[in-house]
């Protein structure tokens, strides 16, 4: 008899819109390509640790329920934050998650998530090789912070970049209706510690009905509090609402964060990143006392990475692609890869799966391009704007049940 | 040759997002009516003052207008918080709103707005029996806080619940994909000053795929830090994740709402009304603090009124229809009177409108029955879920544009 082809995924990092559209391409890939069983780890490896993990074949029963999958927001598996040590410094932990592939003869293993994910494919796909293990290890992007290497993009941008762009649309409409007679500032506040690619996202909101925004900060740019005052100040000599997309990470000249200039508390999580918040907040009140007009502070919050509600079929459907192509390649033979996305053509927009060394990619981020924003550091360019608006084309409209969107649930038996 | 019949429209008070349904619904009713032509009133009667308004069929030009506007969230016409002196204290500023009435050959005056704008109603109708004009006055009853007395309900608070319900579960089923072997508490902050329908609202989250929130804090019961710490703790034994839903307006046994403790800006609008934010993140650092765990402050801020894109098909076509109803009734002789809804029937939903004396109405805010908080005083009972669950049927599809839903937008040539 044969030696059985299992599989086993895993979904690692913070949530998106479409990560689960990525597990469903990989469940429906598998499927077709004859592998007996896919296993899913519960809360990534830190869960397969613990020996968490679910056939998937008990929680998905049907065309309908992987439709629901692909509707559903972030980790339908549950996700971990952990970073796995170097194989020197804890050799048994590696011998412990190949014992357990082993004995659930997992064939191909493959993870779903950002940079510090891949680093985990790295890792595991060396120690395969240094110890002679026959696993394949492939990993599948995924961040709405797009800020992946060597991908045209990541899954989950274009789905977050959508909904804050429908968002800032609606935060501006509420504005000017509001605002008669007086000046108002409004300032929203985007996820993106580093990379400025959804708060730049917020350009899309100027459209024919909409002005968009203002002024837009990304985290590139150093942010510059007196200009900062001084520009807000010009414009409100031209209009009396001003809308200013900030991105949570823009930090001051000294490196500090702007938001810790509220005396905020100084989270860390298990990767050792400070937990930003509270940003737009701060801006407000110090605008609010340096102008003395009304302000608000409005933050996205975790609403902008987990909205499937206004989820772009773009990004839906390319999620769905590039789990299928790591059953594919790792079928094909593939290992210690990363799938990334390569654009084929901008109109009309075309995609299709690459992949590449998963070497070449962990751990590098990819920052906006300086010349993707103006030369003052206060909007983005016409590039940037063209290399997302294709991202957020298309919806995918939820199965709404009782007046709300449904999702799948992992069933715990 | 005959009188004009003229009719003069205008929105009032915070944004929703159906308000300009109930103007589409006015529009779409007067000129079947008859009348002849439909003014809008830019900025309500505090731009009415300064004579600015606009001939609405310069606007809407086709039934897909209409479409539009009633997908469009935030004040078409724009909005004020300007409140009518009373008439002794000023009447030349009613003599000159009658003189530009008069000038625009009105006969029916439609006020859309909340509690501040029946009040309008209420003073222009009572002026205008006292000085013997003959226009009539209606009002149609908006706010998302659903606190206005003898309607069964307010247009604006079906669209603002599912929007709420909505995202707190795409908030919950985010937490829930991070959470593993750490405690997590996550704090959303509801709008509603007094009234505390928004934040109960947050318990429609709980359906056949989510447990919705754990805790919920409306502005009705006085809240105590003791008490509520000490159901956090408790809770934590049995489970790892917890949200709980607050309202910005909670207050303590002294009085002082629970956002003050932060020492937070005390901004106060025009009404009198404290500006209300950061009772999320306040709780949240508070927890965290005592509990020593990973807290969340989400605020739904300002798109939980303006998210049209989430908007409920009950309450747009309430809305549209109130907005019809007050055109018909002042056309039969009414003034002096507000449009109400009144439910028919609960299984299967219906209403209907109605109409009251507006000096039965004004500035009485309908709170949630004590009887439909449960007895200690952190959840909404089964009555309370039964009352608001028809609300947030049915949806109206964004028409999208570019990726984004498409809005109606006042053209100023």
């Amino acid at each position: 008899m044969d030696k059985k082809r299992n599989i086993i995924v895993g979904q690692s990092g913070g949530p998106t819109a479409v990560i689960n559209s990525s597990l469903a391409g990989v469940y429906k890939n598998a499927k077709e390509r004859g592998f007996h069983k896919v296993y899913g780890m519960l809360h990534g490896v830190q869960g397969l640790l613990d020996e968490q993990y679910v056939d998937l074949s008990t929680q998905i029963h049907s065309d309908m329920d992987i439709e629901l999958l692909k509707r559903t927001p972030s980790a339908f598996l549950g996700s971990c934050r952990y970073k796995l040590p170097e194989i020197h410094e804890q050799p048994e932990l590696y011998e412990k998650i190949f014992e357990i592939l082993d004995r659930l003869e997992i064939e191909t293993f493959i993870y779903i998530g950002g940079n510090d994910s891949m680093d985990t494919i790295k890792k595991l796909s060396d120690y395969a090789i240094v110890k002679g293990h026959s696993q394949k290890f492939l990993g599948v992007p995924k961040t709405i912070d797009n800020d992946l290497a060597l991908t045209d993009h990541t899954p989950g941008f274009g789905s977050a970049a959508k909904y804050i762009a429908a968002s800032t649309k609606e935060v501006i409409r509420d504005m000017l209706g509001l605002a008669y007679k007086k000046e108002m500032i409004t300032i929203i506040e985007i996820m993106g510690r580093n990379a400025g690619w959804l708060t730049g996202a917020t350009a899309l909101a100027k459209t024919e009905d909409c002005d968009g925004p203002d002024l837009i900060y990304l985290p590139e740019i150093t942010f510059d509090m007196d200009k900062f005052l001084a520009k807000t100040k010009e414009l409100l000599q031209q209009k009396s609402s001003i809308v200013i997309a900030v991105s949570e990470g823009i930090k001051l000249a000294d490196g500090r964060y702007v938001c810790e200039l509220s005396g905020g508390a100084d989270y860390v999580d298990a990767f050792g990143h400070k937990q930003l918040q509270g940003t737009a907040s701060y801006l407000a009140s110090y605008l609010g006392a340096e102008i003395g007009c009304k302000t608000r502070g409005v933050e996205f919050s975790t609403m902008q990475r987990s909205a499937s509600h206004m989820a772009s079929r773009v990004d839906v459907d390319e999620a769905f692609m590039v789990g299928g192509a790591a059953v594919k390649a790792a079928d094909e033979g593939d290992s210690g890869k990363m799938i990334v996305i390569d654009r084929v053509a901008d109109d009309p927009y075309m995609s299709a799966a690459g992949i590449y060394d998963v070497h070449r990619i962990a751990n590098n981020e990819k920052m906006v391009p300086r010349e993707w924003v103006n030369e003052e550091g206060n909007y983005v360019t016409d590039k940037f704007i063209s290399y997302v608006e294709p991202l957020i084309q298309g919806d995918y409209q939820p199965f709404m049940v009782k007046g709300l969107p449904q999702h799948l649930v992992l069933r715990k038996d």
